[in-house]
């Protein structure tokens, strides 16, 4: 008989986001005359730049002819996006090999398929608040997983601490939820921490484009001895509004390796194995944000969602509420204020002021009192959810 | 200290591809005047049909302006598209709802990831000559696996036996590499083996289009029972060309219930963890395949491979060489003729008419002698390889 992998009985229910939908549902059907303003979602509005558009065209215009046709593609990638990516880190001056450069159908599905690489006795970390999709996939594979809270006290970035060993470390630098970015000191720290232990890094890069500070590190490779101890997965999602074209890229250096066993080596065996690589329509899209123009036209994009977290930030600076993220990425995250819990603070926004936002307990117990906004709204509504809560929130 | 998934090496080293790709650059240095005649690779030929390609330009164009773009998809599959390939099996009287249909990269990824569901130790048993990805994905899950092996005697098509139990069995029908195609009674056979002894089978559809007899099942699900103990895994690439385009979709009935586990709800659970589906623009592509005018325009390049069949099986007649497969396949497997095993007569093939195909050997132990030719090519190669073949091996 077989066995199903009954894991699957220890996952906790998600029911964020469908609890989120069913209490707008709600409130539209006995207020159907109200206009809602959405801070909440962390989907992308800007259509794709021009510079994608055209690469997309042409590609597809390629699989309809048989001299331009394309098949199979590597299922590493497309040499040609790959030698773009290596040019990326190497522009921000980073040498990244093309071989150590993987081509992804996105980071939520990389952070799902990588896990392959690491037995299943190999703990987690997770620092919280954080993406369900940590957690869940841990649970998926039958890990043990052990979470650090965070808090204002360490502004959202703790320190490694022995009292919270183990293999396989999360690190998410933009953050998503809280916005919050690890500092080149606090992810040497990080990096000194897994070389000690022996664990491996896996490092959430998929808001890099979002950091504006130059002492920021867009990539946790800056970091001394980080090629030892770390993989990088990155996404073109919120770069350059990819969220429904899907793709991403993953670095797994040939350092990386651990009881004999060379990572980047094994992850060329599971893709050969277990994919036959990413659309050639979509790799060409992707190939096109790595351009000089698709440069510039992303930034501008990324400019307007900036412009969007200001409009939110100098809002909560009136009300006198503290937060942070905003600045180096598309999230910010406030203490609800009057001691309210994060579900009591979505409703209480929705009822008076019609602005919707995403409830920090979603994120990690440790999120109960917090909420999360992004910027990823259109300013129109941006600066109205602006103006209602100074009006709700604003000192009187 | 991490601990690397070991199961890795258990793999064995995978060379067919490259071997024959090193083996035909070898000989291109010694020839270079020579044209090679390639009834070798898998992938297909011919450009994607114009309903498609005008598909595909419309969902590029939809993601270019703010009013029609696309952000995150249901990590289930498109609405449309699930409907559209309900519609698929409705038109061919098999009832599967919306809710059973998930879209996924395609076979390749899917038949990696759908493992997922299975306890790490359910073995699996895999009907060989086969596809090595269906081996190498439980390698590296560390599964018991046991194969079957098929043979002329059976005419490829081996019928279930006690001798072999497992939990997870692999059915490719029609078959690749042999060609060989299962009937209603055999499936029969199969279905209920898997009922009796709670297992459950994958079945790999990726070839169905090309069935062209009456009574042969394009589907599992054509079976009474299978819905209770099978997973139908399904591919645009041979179908619609797709092989660099990427798209297919998977059937998980909700009767599929084990141990009170419904793997229906577990696939949810783990596409929703896992992914954040499957691209806009390739889904717009992929459903345009199911339309009147798209049916009509897949099928007129499936007929043209099938010509192609044709005339290597003619060939293979005129030679005397016994072979299976070609008629409701792609592909056509040969006994290698004078007691050659299948790495000689690759050789013999190259070195005296240039014509390329495939060794069975990497197929399996059992493939050893016996070849493959792929209907994938053009028809004036095909039509040369024919000839060749005719002059080098026919009855003198």
């Amino acid at each position: 008989m077989i066995t199903p992998n009954f894991n699957y009985k220890n996952l906790k229910d998600s029911y964020l986001f469908y609890n989120i939908s069913q209490k707008i549902k709600k409130y539209l059907e006995k207020n159907p005359d109200k206009k809602l303003y959405r801070l909440g979602i962390g989907d992308v509005s800007l259509p794709l730049c021009d510079e994608v558009i055209k690469a997309l065209h042409e590609a597809v215009d390629d699989q309809s002819h048989k001299e331009t046709f394309h098949g199979y593609m590597s299922e590493l990638g497309a040499p040609f996006l790959r030698e773009a990516v290596s040019n990326y880190y190497l522009h921000r001056g980073i040498q990244i090999p093309v071989e150590e450069v993987f081509v992804s159908s996105g980071a939520s599905d990389e952070l799902g398929d990588i896990l392959d690489l690491f037995d299943k006795s190999s703990s987690a970390l997770i620092i919280e608040p954080a993406y369900p999709a940590y957690v869940d996939a841990n649970v998926i594979a039958g890990r043990k997983i052990f979470t650090i809270p965070s808090s204002i006290e360490n502004g959202f970035l703790p320190e490694p601490s022995n009292n919270y060993k183990a293999d396989i470390i999360y690190i998410c630098s933009p953050n998503n939820p809280t916005g919050a970015v690890f500092s080149h000191k606090q992810l040497t720290q990080w990096v000194n921490f897994a070389l000690k232990n022996d664990s491996v890094i896996l490092f959430d890069a998929a808001y890099e484009a979002f950091i504006e500070d130059e002492n920021v590190p867009h990539s946790i490779f800056e970091i001394e001895g980080a090629k030892k101890c770390a993989i990088e997965i990155c996404s073109l999602s919120k770069t350059a509004g990819f969220t429904g074209t899907r793709l991403g890229y993953t670095i797994i250096p040939k350092e990386l390796v651990k009881n004999g066993m060379c990572f980047n080596e094994m992850w060329i065996r599971n893709r050969t194995t277990k994919t036959n690589g990413v659309s050639y329509i979509i790799q060409k899209g992707g190939a096109a944000v790595f351009t000089v123009q698709g440069q510039k036209q992303i930034k501008k994009n990324i400019e307007y969602y900036k412009n969007n977290a200001k409009i939110i930030m100098k809002a909560l600076d009136e009300c006198g509420i503290w937060y942070c993220g905003g600045k180096n990425a598309p999230y910010i995250w406030l203490k609800c204020p009057n001691e309210m819990g994060s579900w009591d603070f979505f409703e209480y926004l929705l009822n008076e002021i019609q602005v919707i936002g995403t409830p920090g307990e979603g994120f990690g117990k440790c999120g109960n009192s917090f909420f999360r906004f992004s910027s990823f709204g259109s300013t129109e509504d941006t600066e109205e959810a602006a103006k209602r809560l100074i009006t709700l929130l604003g000192r009187k």
